[in-house]
């Protein structure tokens, strides 16, 4: 029997001892991840595999095993120094901090390579950057931008980073779920492949969340932890509640369209996003700092007040904008795109309301239905624009939210899901 | 959304609450084997099902949910009064016993119209037969054989029988692995759709097969009677220790060889095969005649003691091979096929003993292995024939056993294959 038909005998058995609750040593857990890497494992064998997590969840140990297993069977990038990235656990729509944070903490002089992934469900950021510029660089590419301006964002499945990690997310796809161990793993392996040296990763729960209860939050974050530490990785994760979208718009272009305004500081950018971002920035600031020389530590106490300081007066100043235009221009995109020149599909539907109300709750779940029957994420100009928000009063005939699609079948298919799959919670 | 999606998403929902553990209802379990049977569930979907069962397994009333919604899914066959069948948990390689039993239980009258499956293994009962007879009949030809001839040996995936099965199947064979569960779902629902009211179930265990402890035969045992019970079927679930391959030949064309060799009553046939379908025989007959005529019963108390004398009987005087005539003629056969013209593939090698010994263990899964290599059972006549068993006693140079391939390529993978995983232990 050749090497690899042993090698793939070794993955198919340690599958199955993983499916019947079994707990893999280091080297079965290698064997299915280079398999995987390698793509010989075909799309039957891995949805197994990604199946196996599931019901029993994996030990710590092997949490561990399977990220290092994913680092090991693909390349690494290597920077000097502090290396900066942050983390949201996805099921918030419109959450797009990414294209703000990342601008704030390059522009505060940290190293933020960022890789992103494309959507699971709605719009990942990297679909939502590629609005502004390439995603899909060279690896020496990356190295040349990062060290002009100390960031990227750019979508991590281009080249050989953590490769299992994507051909599993595909077979995930179909499922549109993630179990949380699996969730851990796909983002420290590709944040340490990537060189990440202080990450903070940011846990939003809520109702209809891919996170939906508290106690689940704090599980993950003992998880992420316990993981940090034994790749000697700091980390600060930040559990919230949410109960509905950050910012108005949800598909690709809105996302990006909210972000920019909020680089922008454009009046009616949504305040939401950005006190999300600052406070991101600020966390991912402060566990950089501590790290720093001391004359940064005092400047900063001296002239901001405290990271969130910094970040603020980075954002409001518009050197972040600025630093954002850097790195549009550096990965080949137009650096003077303006926000209002981000426009959604043509096909428009506006929900009305039916009588005076406030709408009391926002299914983040249903909205995410609701985007993708519009045409997001592969449509990049349809999505839903939330007229109003949880919280709001409205009036009998008010446009509650919009419709946006590049095409009149998703328009209509998004009039169906909406009617069987409603999005907002009113109050009389 | 239409209809077609929201079935779609509610198995998709079903799927996912199994994967985590939580126990579904009929309604679910029928969304998701109504997806898998009308093809629209996709593979990775359907892996993901074939998936969640493995770790926690199923409840009882699962099991029955799932058996009822794979009949339910798809057509049933119907016949009138007693409808025998028999079934051996695979694993057992050469365990070829429906090839003689179905004949003598056909040959004493009752009605046995046999459905098998190709191999998810090595070789499956249809792959076998179909070098005596096509095995690819209608429905509407199946009852007409039955009708005439008393049974037929089909294989059961060509029509709408329990049509999710197979597709299952086909994602389980990749795996090289059926749960428990899967295992009793699979064989009772493709028995009752196909109108079977009186089952034998026989379930060898052992070191190296399908069921290794004692103890997880018995728990099918019990699960195989509940589901019976909720059909109400008559059953009887027979479990035994078995610690070698039944017969000589592995892979369709040897194996086949050895059934007819026994129909034959050929000096030379294997003698273990022959009473291991006795035994299952006796016993289907048995559960039959319990709810015979008091005529019959007498009849086969006075002429031939008990049921084992009864298909003892059939198979001495040639009744049952004359039966099997029939019946490889009805399906387009030829009937006067003789086991002397089955011959196994032209590429062979003798693997000689190297010291004298004694054949202390046959591995049956690496057995399994080999002839796969060898290119079984796509290759009809490529497989392993066993010149020891187990408690033979060989010599230096002694051939312990054959292997036959259709092409080099398949034979040179079947000596590395030996080389890498042994068929025999040896004590000196």
């Amino acid at each position: 029997m050749s090497k690899e038909k042993i090698n793939k005998q070794n993955a198919l058995n340690a599958i199955r001892k993983k499916l019947i609750g079994k707990t893999l040593n280091y080297k079965e857990i290698y064997s299915i991840m280079d398999e995987i890497a390698k793509q010989r494992l075909g799309q039957v064998l891995t949805t197994y595999f990604a199946a196996s997590g599931y019901s029993q969840g994996f030990t710590n140990q092997e949490l561990y095993f399977l990220t290092k297993a994913m680092i090991e069977t693909g390349e690494k990038l290597h920077f000097k120094g502090i290396v900066a990235d942050k983390h949201s656990i996805g099921g918030v729509p419109g959450n797009r901090t990414t294209l703000i944070v990342v601008p704030i903490v390059a522009a505060a002089g940290f190293l933020i390579p960022k890789s992103s992934s494309r959507a699971i469900t709605t719009s990942g950021t990297a679909d939502d950057m590629e609005i502004l510029a390439p995603v899909v660089l060279s690896k020496e590419r990356i190295l040349q931008i990062v060290e002009k301006v100390n960031a990227c964002i750019v979508w991590g499945g281009n080249f050989n980073i953590a490769p299992a990690d994507d051909i599993i997310i595909n077979v995930e796809k179909e499922l549109m779920f993630e179990s949380f161990d699996k969730i851990i793993i796909s983002i420290m392996s590709k944040k340490i492949a990537f060189g990440s040296t202080h990450v903070v990763i940011d846990i939003p729960y809520g109702n209809t969340l891919k996170v939906e209860h508290l106690k689940d939050a704090e599980i993950l974050k003992t998880k992420f932890e316990y993981i940090a530490k034994k790749f000697n990785i700091k980390i600060k994760v930040i559990i919230h509640r949410t109960d509905q979208p950050v910012g108005r718009g949800i598909g690709p272009v809105l996302e990006t369209k909210d972000a920019l305004m909020v680089l922008e500081q454009a009046p009616d950018r949504p305040f939401d996003l950005e006190v999300r971002s600052i406070t991101l920035a600020g966390n991912l600031l402060e566990l950089c700092l501590k790290d720093s020389s001391e004359k940064l530590k005092k400047h900063v106490k001296d002239i901001y007040g405290d990271c969130t300081g910094w970040a603020t007066k980075l954002l409001k100043e518009g050197i972040a904008l600025n630093k954002m235009k850097e790195i549009i221009s550096e990965q080949g995109g137009d650096p003077n795109i303006k926000s209002s020149q981000l426009n959604p599909g043509k096909h428009v539907f506006e929900v009305k309301a039916e009588r005076n109300c406030l709408i009391r709750e926002i299914n983040s779940k249903n909205l995410t239905l609701l985007a993708r029957a519009l045409g997001a994420p592969g449509q990049k100009k349809s999505g839903v624009y939330l007229n109003k928000k949880e919280g709001e009063k409205i009036e009998k005939d008010d446009t509650i939210c919009t419709l946006y699609s590049e095409n009149m079948y998703n328009l209509t298919e998004g009039k169906k899901t909406i009617k069987e799959f409603p999005v907002f919670g009113f109050n009389e």
